[in-house]
């Protein structure tokens, strides 16, 4: 049997249940104005560590404890991990796999692994594959900084275009459509992204390297479903920040997509204000995911929020590419998360 | 409906078909005792390109294109690439998917990605969420070296436990049951890995870092399909080396598994021979896969294997977790592949 609409996108007739979530920020982001919204805020950078690297990989742990916990679980119970990090080799986690003793499926999308994890844990819940899935990521401004960047101590001046790697983490637990007892959120729909690439080659501008690879999956998503904004109560992207977002409506525009700009919520360009001079806005794959676990699935939830489209958006360079003159290939991918009720798609 | 055994190995009933595969390797593995089997040799480390990054994506997209023209399929028609590499970011796998357009999901899983895109492909083929899944990944000798040790051009000297990373790709071509006309080879079940760390520290004894994740795996596998070394015709592991599969034997053996140790098949100890000093044999993301594809699947296709299990084994340390002094996590994932006429399972 296929579950393939004919496009790029995927039903999920089993419809795959939300069924915890946790998140986890630094206090930059709880100076931001969704600071309240995270379920825990470490007190410093080092979050009782010795390295910049050890903290985030306790971001990531603490976060899928607590999302296990919250739907009283033992780590016992899951039967699959899906995650990754932005640091070389995912030692954020690998190493928390390690603690943790949940078998691990190990991620690389960059930024958009929240969505990489979600799309493929979809699919694999929907499938009969496991009962309980953990989908997670995490990201530290301080680790991300001096692998990517420079080390902090140089006090480097930004760019107008730079962006802020978030320090925090999410984690979504899905289960099999049977398991959705007390939840109300359904996982329906995934569209796989492709490696896009329009020859940006400045590292300071990745909003403007995704922005594409977000147009393209949002394209064809929509015409895969023969959906338009309209059939969306909001369109969520990763770390696209105040650029990107704005190139991905010109973007839209261009394919002759009917933009719907108050629907388009770039985590980026909310999670922190405009006075914590972040420039463009926040990134890193801890942004979509932490945002998605204090914002958005909590209005779903509600019923505040009735079908989201969200898409966290990669940028697939390295250092190495970089320094070798390589552009900058980027990915999105877009799961659709909706409330229980009134959940109907006409193709499956 | 759940495929799960109850264990951590999850059945595979739709009997997802392998459709096509392509090997590719270098000058010093074509010198080997395989040489002659692999499809295709490149003429040296650059392969015409700048860089030898460039060269190692190169024989990514070379294996994924002759993967995919075996079964004359084009390129669109393939709906997912499952691939990683060793390289920071998995740049080898992101810029080869930017070049072949096929929708991607990144891996990370060191030396086990080849069994890990196996395993996660094994399944989305399997529920029908794709009807063509590329599961790819390749290595290269010289970016390795500089990456996690140190320059070509200082010449150190090797540690006897040292092994030697293999220049090479593998692509395996997965399909729904129903396109399985043809061939002969189906994915029957898939153990998903846990990741074990006894404490090795040492970066140039992955071997003994790897042993005790491969383990883990096997015994986990044949408790859960209550199986014996008898059930298999190979086990095949991805590049434990000679040091490491010594262990792996000892730690099955503690762990009171009957080990038949002829039919415990080591890509690493095999590719190479002896005479080529390369210590304890060799590494490396390529080393399983293009083996597997080399010399595996041919003779489970012709009939002279019937029933193999396959786990590479990957050590997921990175260069700045080592620095700061921590032991090498790792992980294994292991896929069961038979030959169709005989495949019985009593589980599914």
């Amino acid at each position: 049997m296929s579950r393939r609409t004919g496009g790029r996108t995927v039903c999920l007739p089993g419809k795959p249940a939300v069924l915890s979530w946790a998140s986890i920020a630094g206090q930059k982001e709880y100076a931001g104005p969704h600071g309240n919204e995270f379920d825990e805020i470490i007190p410093d950078e080092l979050n009782g560590q010795q390295s910049f690297e050890a903290a985030e990989r306790s971001l990531l742990e603490s976060a899928v404890k607590r999302c296990v916990q919250r739907v009283r679980c033992s780590l016992e119970d899951v039967q699959m991990l899906l995650a990754g990090d932005l640091l070389n080799q995912i030692i954020s986690a690998g190493f928390a796999a390690r603690n943790l003793q949940i078998p691990f499926y190990g991620l690389y999308g960059a930024c958009s692994t929240m969505s990489e994890s979600l799309s493929l844990g979809g699919m694999l819940a929907d499938g009969g594959y496991a009962d309980r899935i953990v989908c997670a990521t995490c990201s530290h401004f301080c680790t991300a900084e001096r692998q990517y960047r420079a080390p902090l101590e140089l006090g480097n001046q930004r760019t107008p275009t730079a962006q802020w790697t978030v320090t925090g983490a999410g984690a979504v637990m899905l289960g099999s459509g049977a398991a959705a007892e007390g939840t109300s959120i359904v996982l329906t729909h995934t569209t796989c992204g492709k490696v896009i690439d329009m020859g940006i080659a400045d590292q300071n501008n990745m909003g403007a390297a995704m922005a594409p690879a977000a147009a393209d999956t949002i394209a064809v998503h929509l015409a895969d479903m023969k959906r338009s904004f309209d059939d969306y109560d909001l369109v969520v992207t990763g770390d696209l920040g105040q650029l990107g977002r704005d190139l991905l409506i010109e973007l839209l525009e261009q394919k002759g997509i009917g933009v719907r700009p108050e629907k388009l919520f770039d985590c980026g360009c909310e999670i922190f204000s405009p006075q914590q001079d972040t420039h463009c806005g926040g990134s890193g794959c801890g942004c979509a995911a932490s945002m998605l676990c204090a914002h958005i699935l909590p209005q779903i939830s509600g019923g505040k929020l009735g079908r989201v489209l969200f898409l966290a958006t990669g940028a697939l360079l390295s250092p190495t590419s970089s320094m070798q003159g390589e552009s900058i290939p980027s990915v999105a991918h877009a799961v659709v998360l909706e409330h229980k009720e009134g959940s109907v798609c006409s193709k499956c």
